[in-house]
């Protein structure tokens, strides 16, 4: 069986996957119901915040993100992790690729069959000068 | 005795009067030794980062931060709060008052003698426009 380490490595893993892919069915999968992201220069937003923004990225835009995992804490139900971001964003109608890099710092809560579900989530992805 | 949360609560609590008390002899009794602070625009850094940052700002401002606790999370030796911050700067030479507004994710670890250091931080503070 999986240690709790390597299961929210693939959960991370997957999670960036998805992101790319735009399977926004599967992102909602993989977080808790009271979910929090919150990142510079906007309000925080819960699970219906997240899809819909999530929807006119990726309508408007080509997305490529790339996580480096630089930490994983596991302490009981909780466990935290810290990744080195970086993310690209095409405009589909045409324009110059923007990159953007940061880090995030997510905190999993693991249910009770097992699964780790995206419970909070703080970046600091901006522009890259 | 104060629960954990309770510890908590007062750790937050005394953590901004330091900051607004210029007083980082305190700070650094009250972050682990492996601190890591994130924040947009800036690579991630670590006790001694936190001190020289946190000299030079006060040399050159007046600053004054306000957070509200908006959630606590207790997991065992692991611990996870939500804020929302807010920080006024003031040049020492002269000049306008800038205002900054956020929120900050930071994770605490127990130690074997009860007490909960910072260990993990990241905010999304940015200039509000």
């Amino acid at each position: 069986m999986p240690s709790d380490e390597q299961e929210i490595r693939t959960v991370h893993s997957v999670w960036i996957d998805a992101v790319n892919a735009g399977d926004l069915a599967r992102l909602l999968t993989m977080v808790a119901e009271d979910v929090v992201f919150l990142g510079p220069g906007q309000a925080p937003f819960g699970r219906e915040g997240f899809a819909s923004n999530f929807v006119t990225a990726h309508q408007q835009m080509r997305i490529c993100c790339t996580s480096e995992l630089e930490e994983v804490i596991v302490a009981g139900e909780l466990a935290c992790t810290r990744s080195r971001d970086a993310v690209s964003v095409t405009p589909r109608a045409g324009g110059k690729t923007a990159q953007f890099a940061g880090h995030r710092m997510t905190v999993y809560r693991k249910q009770r069959d097992g699964r780790w579900l995206l419970s909070r989530d703080a970046h600091t992805v901006s522009a890259v000068a």
